[in-house]
């Protein structure tokens, strides 16, 4: 995997060993209506009437740290409800509602307004309720002013209507919906990088100070998702997130299936080719970490494809699904 | 609130302000489906077929610090899973699966494997499935041995079980359930109490050394609160975490309704004359923060009171439902 994502402290083989240990662990646990757990984009558990409860927990990594060094705190919740709900929305579930864990050193009311009212625009751009959540206060063992934040997100799908792998086929078309920069992963590459810089200076490529682009909130597909797939033209779909196009697509393919995806088809946004200069990097490397422009692949038939694209604002067509296993980017 | 836990740095009247933020916030995300939100135990969600969720979020708090200090990490996972599977019980809701989230400076998959088992652990006792997770490395800006864990628990009860205030009668009985310690609260003031205490010396009065004490797992009552339940014998139930006795039992009571709790009817584990002693702290201050031996309260009819007590073990009669509100402690 990713060297220069290494080099920025961040141990993928660590980590993939980590996953499939927690794999064993959980099931331990298993009950009969467990249908997918680890692995997936959400966990599925069966709730009976044919219907499944997809659900997620993540985080938003290191771009909170961007938050708290600025003090620009009223988007990190949109991100926070974006890795969740994009990840449940994956499954072809509606998501129902969300809850959040916010680790604060000292609890400061407007502080953790800005953060909840962040997480409250972003589950209301995802149609779901905020229902609960924690607020922990850790002083002397957290400073004062950091802070850490976890959701989870749980959405419904009748049965017959889950996404997945097993729907799709070969030369099936692969659809991708633009992201709105680098959402919320590689942030630890990206912090080393441009560790130093004044975040507050224009970027000539950028067209914006560094900051506004580095905390530009991730966009939300819930919405988008839903209305293709309530018009039966889905099949499968990847948030692209940590792990980028190499990890993401994968999994919304069966095994021993895998994708071609065209370069030159999409935008691939100005902050990914400064990233790429900054840091030396390969193409790999970025398309292993990042989203480069695409933030959600969508997997629907060859003839359907023309029709998704006139219904999503800037989606294009990226690729195809074909007979070699792995994501080939040409 | 207690003078004692802000000298230690936990903000309560901040944290009540943030709440009350919180619950504003929530109401601009609600869906027709949220039978209650922020505030309860758990909060319930209508999915039909007159069934409600109940989902809680909830993290162990700076007990995770002594976990870290001495590298003794296979209990906290324990923890997690009650803090939230006995919140979503509550309600009379049976947990169905549990998410985590897991943020650490450095992957070390040992140790990972370590707090995941803990987890897994807490999951068979709670009979809920481990059906996802998150692990999140945050690398520059945790310490590399560093983590935080927050959970997240989904259950499932009918709309006619549910429990809750609202079937509370006055001359109910609170019925005791005993703690195994502390469980997962008050430790930034006990850990300010036993600062540059030997963790590993024996104390006397607890007969065993500190660390043992300090990291005793929480009880998971899922099973003893369902077993009641089911037999029809319970009609609200308070789990003692933060706040103590005196904010968490009148979540469990209608409002203008209170308890009067007859302290001697239960052995107040050595622990918390242990910290009394140390802090010297006022019955107000432990009840305010502690569980003092009882970790659940259920309310059950005067009738009742008898069978329940006889069919968990520990089971004690605490006190009674009074018109009067708040918690009197006689």
């Amino acid at each position: 995997m990713s060297d220069a994502y290494r080099a920025a402290g961040v141990d993928t083989e660590a980590a993939a060993k980590a996953v499939a240990l927690i794999g064993d662990l959980a099931a331990t646990t298993r009950r009969r209506e467990v249908a997918d757990a680890v692995g997936g984009f959400a966990g599925l558990f069966d709730i009976g009437g044919e219907r499944l409860l997809a659900a997620a927990a993540d985080g938003v990594g290191t771009k909170l740290e961007i938050a708290r060094a600025t003090g620009r705190l009223a988007t990190v919740g949109v991100d926070l409800v974006a890795m969740c709900a994009d990840d449940v929305v994956c499954t072809g579930a509606e998501p129902l509602f969300f809850l959040d864990y916010l680790s604060v050193g000292r609890v400061v009311p407007e502080r953790i307004a800005a953060i909840v009212e962040g997480i409250a625009r972003g589950c209301r751009i995802a149609g779901c309720a905020l229902l609960g959540g924690e607020t922990a206060e850790h002083p002397g063992v957290m400073n004062e002013d950091a802070f850490d934040l976890a959701g989870f997100c749980v959405g419904v799908v009748a049965s017959a209507d889950r996404l997945g792998p097993e729907r799709v086929r070969l030369g099936d078309a692969l659809i991708g919906l633009p992201s709105s920069g680098l959402h919320a992963n590689g942030f630890s590459l990206v912090r080393r990088l441009f560790a130093g810089d004044d975040l507050d200076e224009v970027v000539p490529e950028l067209g914006r100070p560094l900051v506004d682009e580095l905390l530009e909130p991730c966009r939300i597909y819930v919405g988008d998702v839903l209305r293709l797939h309530r018009a039966g033209l889905v099949r499968s779909a990847a948030h692209v997130t940590g792990g980028g196009f190499l990890e993401n697509i994968p999994r919304a393919l069966p095994d021993g299936i895998g994708a071609r995806v065209d370069r030159g088809t999409w935008v691939e946004l100005p902050i990914f080719d400064l990233i790429r200069r900054r840091g030396g990097l390969s193409d790999e490397d970025l398309f292993a970490t990042f989203n480069m422009g695409i933030g959600m692949v969508v997997v629907v038939s060859d003839e359907d494809a023309e029709a998704v694209i006139g219904q999503v604002e800037g989606a294009v067509r990226i690729g195809e699904v074909v007979g070699t296993s792995g994501v080939r980017i040409v």
